[in-house]
């Protein structure tokens, strides 16, 4: 069994970006990301610290907005078209979830496409659908993508069964390595928690993805000999043993299924830090974009 | 083995769509669809002038846009801007395949997206995916979807193979069987030329859609006994027996395959016929929410 480092990889990528920007300096352009968080969740607040400090370090302009979680639908809007508006911001991100109150889908499509770094505005995904190479693509499915690569696992051909159907994974992912070319061109199954004989369908995957959110779902017996896992979960369990109370554990249970599987991300240290690195990544293009310099 | 009437499914399915386009005449709106041909392909003269005859059959009004095919890409843009401002047309669909030297895609971004029953703008595709009630969704999917509900086939919790990747079919059909809620919910899987194992993996299917555009490329081995298998192909291949020189097949080998399934769909009869009444479906819709009345 091999272990897929994905802070590895996210290393490499970041330092690739490191050098786009200061490239694009050199031509007198900052790319600039903007994250806006409305509310105090927890896990929310530690993403958003994490994108910032590494978009700084990576030479961007971040501009983090922190929201009351009163913040109104209304004040929300006006803030994003602000953004929308803003020379010095390429790249937009609503933290999610948001607050109940607000319509995540109206934000959504009020981020101006060419900004949507986090690739979930309708337009970006019909595009990446279509096939359009100018989608900006979810963080998390191009995270996923470039792990496989990056560990000479060529989509092509394969069975990738991906669990979950979420807008920022399942479908996007699926969309993504349904595409013709590099990195594409695989056989996609999108399965969730009302399919039938889950376990079944999953045992016929040479590539597995877990993206159903709920921690440890995924058993020995939903892993082919020689698979190759990668796991999206973040979940947060109780832990009394540990300092914080908690612990951080993914969709799959590690140890009986990495002794089955060819590969296997760890969780954290796998798709985390690659969704990250992929936002800088994805900033940057949003940016060149917009600017019409190439770095 | 049943076999699966798309005809007559078809005819049910227009008759519920001649009482909506009375009553909306009756509140003083003719829904109207413009289809636009560019050239003289002999298959797409058939089916422009099919779907002319039935929207006209049903009380819609119709625009039939014969052009010849040395038409040029700004000519064809001009024509379909035209269109978007017509208050008369509230359904635009070019007919595919287009000549070469015409780009697809920036024909398809022209179309207003309130006005494409055809469902391939970018905009319309990507709420399908998010599951935007307000999506118009490319005609042949709906037309499989409408047959299996209406033969009593819950897709919920099946899982179903999709040969094919195509943006009228795979792709779209894909992301409606995946929605959630009545008519979805299911494990979706997409197969396509590239794939490893194709007969093994549609051999997994509870449901088997052919849409790669290869005559009786679907064989015995490909299905599993008691599978429900819709048949999207449509090819003309040589027969010097006929008439015509040629005859209509689909991508199934129809025979063997039937003998099989627990229901099957013909070419002709089957899909074909779906896919135009629910191009009538979809102009009705797009009247409605352009004018706001209902039918």
């Amino acid at each position: 069994m091999n272990l897929i480092d994905g802070k590895e990889v996210a290393n490499r990528t970041n330092e690739q970006t490191r050098l786009k920007v200061a490239r694009l300096k050199e031509q007198g352009i900052i790319p600039g990301l903007a994250v806006v968080l409305v509310g105090d969740d927890p896990a929310s607040i530690a993403y958003t610290r994490t994108k910032d400090r590494i978009s700084t370090s990576l030479g961007l302009f971040s501009r983090k907005i922190n929201l009351k979680k009163e913040t109104s639908q209304s004040e929300l809007l006006k803030i994003v078209s602000g953004l929308n508006a803003d020379q010095a911001i390429h790249g937009i991100l609503v933290q999610s979830p948001l607050p109940p109150h607000i319509d995540e889908e109206k934000i959504v499509v009020t981020i101006d496409p060419v900004k949507d770094v986090d690739g979930v505005h309708p337009m970006n995904v019909g595009k990446l659908a279509i096939g359009d190479p100018t989608a900006l693509v979810p963080c998390t499915p191009l995270g996923c993508q470039r792990l496989l690569l990056e560990s000479d696992v060529e989509p092509s051909g394969a069975h990738v069964v991906v669990i979950g159907r979420s807008m920022r994974v399942g479908k996007p992912l699926s969309l993504l390595l349904l595409r013709k070319g590099k990195g594409g061109d695989a056989t996609v199954t999108v399965a969730h928690s009302r399919s039938r004989n889950l376990a079944g369908i999953c045992r016929t995957a040479d590539i597995l993805v877990a993206a159903i959110g709920k921690p440890e779902f995924v058993r020995r017996e939903f892993v082919k000999e020689g698979a190759i896992v990668i796991d999206v979960g973040v979940n947060r369990v109780e832990d009394q043993g540990s300092e914080k109370g908690y612990r951080i554990t993914g969709d799959v249970a590690f140890a009986e299924t990495a002794a089955k599987a060819r590969a296997i991300t760890p969780v954290p240290g796998g798709v985390g830090p690659m969704t990250v690195a992929m936002l800088m990544v994805n900033t940057v293009i949003a940016c060149e974009n917009q600017t019409g310099v190439a770095a």
